[in-house]
């Protein structure tokens, strides 16, 4: 396994692969791995024949009053996981070789979806992932780039992105990696207390609950109300609890295939989970 | 000498270069084709194995009062004019092909040097061509591009674009191609009535003249000020006449390169040019 930390060796790291045609495989990561991203990487081995995974916490996807300072660098670590699963190449460049001296003025917004859910307490931080990924694409150029379905509508967003600009790549959306006792693995799990890392398994429970209720005919509202009821009820402050189609618009009715999304806080940490329903004609 | 009118089919024709690591040109038109287009295919050969001439009028550049309905096509001519300079492929796709049925909700956005010059006058201009170029490079995927400097603004603004978002390719601008008289080629000269013909090296007269008063020590401010009078007692109606550093920033004295730039009406057809004054220290 190579680690290249500037956009020139990656470059030349990966020529030699690139003239062989070989399918190049990217998992674009913040670091501070956990089985979800290997779980990534598994999957991106199983179709490519070289798997390039980026460890960059990207300034321009964090607001003014989030973690960016604080958010966990692990390279060290993550460096031995990732040749554990068959990595290939980290690329883990600095700031500096992702931005420039020279001013940035380009921007990128994928619209609509992005409005609501995590795009309402966070505002900006779409444009940032959307720039960055545009900017990682067009550094690495894989083949197939794979993301994570717990973040759900960033994977929407960043297939979006690819099919509106034409970029030569497929994206893959890998099911969410989970505790045993449900919680979907997080970098942010790790900000939680005991005391609260014994609450959070609630969330994925009222997702499941929910899932049963609407299986056995409950209204939608009065579903998406009783999850909120019992995430309070068990300490969580609630950013959102919705429904959205898979394409993310809204939907006041279970009469096609749905996505669960809770956003809710424990107390300084903000955790996400989402569940599919599919609906039986 | 191809045409391809499918994305599909441009991959696929590209192919075969593409895996025998060709160097691949590309030149980006609306059609309507002079020999300032040709010109660009010819410095694309130079230096290129393979050169792909692109023909879209794209809606998107195009403002609600603008003329993209009436803007010439003129493809059958194009594609002889074409193949007597060597182009390899051309590539004319339906507005369909470039913008699909899927509601499109990316934006781009270059910021900065896009604030006055011609983004003034046409508001969403430049959005429009950071957000085709961005597709045709990714479509395209060349080595090069060839833009010309008649339009000054949006080759720096597509090599801003290129060059925040790591686009793999290099941007070059190619000199203006003039007419005997000086006048500018541009496709939009053909709207021109012949006594408006007849006014329009105007232009290109009053920037070489502003460019001797500049080397002879005269303001800066005042020698815009002449070029002003001087074109409007020719009965041009002016947009902008400025000066601007090479990398568009605003300046009011002549103690570096610069370049000046002209924009103005005669009759319905708006007209500009641009001419760079070297500072000699």
């Amino acid at each position: 396994m190579k680690m290249e930390t500037t956009i020139h060796g990656l470059t030349a790291s990966l020529s030699p692969a690139k003239h062989a045609k070989k399918l190049i495989g990217f998992v674009p990561t913040m670091g501070n791995l956990h089985e979800g991203h290997l779980n990534l990487v598994r999957e991106a081995k199983k179709i490519c024949d070289l798997v390039v995974v980026s460890i960059f916490v990207n300034p321009t996807q964090f607001g003014p009053n989030e973690d960016f300072d604080s958010y966990p660098r692990t390279l060290e670590q993550d460096s031995h996981l990732l040749a554990d699963v068959g990595c290939d190449i980290i690329f883990a460049p600095a700031v500096e070789q992702m931005f420039a001296k020279a001013p940035r003025k380009t921007n990128i917004q994928v619209t609509d979806i992005t409005d609501g859910l995590c795009g309402h307490a966070r505002p900006g931080h779409f444009d940032g992932v959307a720039l960055i990924v545009t900017k990682l694409f067009n550094i690495v150029q894989p083949n197939y780039a794979f993301f994570g379905q717990k973040d759900f509508q960033q994977l929407v967003v960043v297939q979006q992105l690819v099919r509106d600009l034409n970029m030569p790549l497929e994206v893959i959306g890998v099911p969410t990696t989970r505790a045993e006792d449900g919680l979907a693995l997080s970098s942010r799990n790790g900000y939680l207390t005991s005391e609260e890392r014994n609450k959070a398994p609630q969330i994925y429970a009222s997702l499941q609950h929910a899932k049963g209720a609407l299986e056995q005919g409950e209204l939608l509202t009065s579903v998406l109300e009783d999850m909120r009821s019992h995430l309070q009820a068990h300490g969580f402050e609630i950013d959102y609890v919705e429904a959205r189609t898979p394409e993310l618009q809204t939907i006041t009715d279970f009469n096609q295939d749905i996505v669960l999304f809770v956003a809710a806080k424990l107390g300084k940490t903000r955790l996400i989970d989402n569940l599919i329903v599919h609906f039986a004609t």
